[in-house]
């Protein structure tokens, strides 16, 4: 199928959303360069960034789709472009940790890298004005971000599940998945989807044998080598999932 | 019974916790003057202040054992004391709402007041350290505040309870309920318990008629009329209930 790109919809802080030209059930994704974080009050970018990034979440919906987890994910359309179901963003950010890190470790006063049992699934209000603020289910449910407790249960479930697969995946290029980030979305029949993107913005991926950080932290945490870190997970997913996805 | 005061085990913000001499499974409440608010960086007092909350938990404590609640309340022994079953204390607190106010109405941008369809219950961690985090259902379990969903269950069913009972109490003293906190404890006879107090200083109460605060959010937003606040709660209390109960 030819794809046609159509006018911009929206633009983010990482992505721009085209429409795609007599396919109203589609949307064309566009990766920029740009980086942001603490709620896009700290911003940088670098040259390659939204190929790297575009790159890596085809590689992963790929993976996830042989897994037979449904993703919004349709085609790539160029280096930093790709074709997506258009779905209506649920709007909870969706976090699941393996390991405590980052802001919970601050807020249960535990050492980063404790690792958690049985991974834990969070829900934030996507709401950058509020600050994303943590919600309980019942939270959840009050300020209508899903209808009912059953949507909940299936992202918990679909993240836990995308948990799983995603650890593999990483594990075997040397990458220990500590937390992520995902978002869901309805499609126009009603599908839950995953949706948005998977990637070292959205991630925190640790070198298994070094612990290095390999993800938005050292952008986050000015470490450094932010670009060549984000290079080194591309490749290594090339290397051994390229020829196979 | 003739009760003893034993030794002093514990002082807190609020109350001085004794033991009881010869009846290890009991404790002794002393109520204190001194009125803290946001993790205790800002304290104040003034005079009765121990008694009136004295004498409002155990007005309370007595309602809700008339409609088969258990508490942790045994005995009124002074105006300022009662003896208590000696329970371990969930390290959570556990915060009803019946409408938004506070530190939720801004995490949601909502307007204090606004009603709350069915009561929300939450719980935050019982850490000054830290600030009292707000725990999602996981959470509280992944830090051991308590050992399995079925206690979480428990509470949140106690305190709908609870709320449903005191909803209706203070209805009859022109008093809305807005949103309260609740501690529990285990009894050596792995009881729970509903346990520390219930007061204007863990109650929103507003005035049915002006709408007007008749609890700690006057010490805490500088609003005056803190002692002849707390005073009225009492009194209105004490004519509704006091030969009742």
């Amino acid at each position: 199928m030819e794809w046609q790109k159509g006018e911009l919809i929206y633009e983010g802080k990482a992505k721009r959303v085209y429409s795609v030209q007599g396919s109203p059930d589609y949307c064309w994704l566009e990766y920029k360069d740009s980086l942001t974080a603490f709620n896009a009050q700290k911003k940088g970018s670098f040259e390659g960034k939204g190929l790297i990034n575009s790159e890596i979440a085809t590689l992963i919906f790929r993976f996830l789709k042989r897994r037979g987890i449904p993703s919004h994910w349709v085609a790539k359309v160029s280096p930093v472009e790709m074709v997506c179901e258009r779905v209506k963003i649920i709007p909870l950010e969706v976090v699941i940790r393996n390991r405590i890190a980052g802001s919970t470790a601050k807020k249960l006063g535990w050492e980063e890298g404790r690792e958690i049992p049985s991974p834990l699934v969070e829900f934030y209000l996507k709401d950058d004005a509020l600050g994303d603020p943590f919600l309980s289910d019942d939270q959840a449910l009050l300020v209508g971000a899903v209808q009912d407790r059953q949507t909940l249960d299936s992202l918990r479930q679909q993240a836990l599940k995308i948990n799983g697969a995603l650890r593999e995946m990483f594990s075997t290029i040397g990458l220990d998945l500590v937390d992520f980030k995902l978002e869901f979305g309805m499609n126009s029949k009603g599908n839950l989807l995953l949706a948005d993107e998977i990637s070292p913005d959205s991630c925190r991926l640790w070198d298994q044998q070094t612990g290095e950080k390999m993800d938005k932290d050292r952008f986050r945490r000015d470490l450094g080598r932010v670009e060549e870190s984000y290079r080194e997970v591309l490749q290594r997913l090339k290397t051994r999932w390229g020829d196979q996805l």
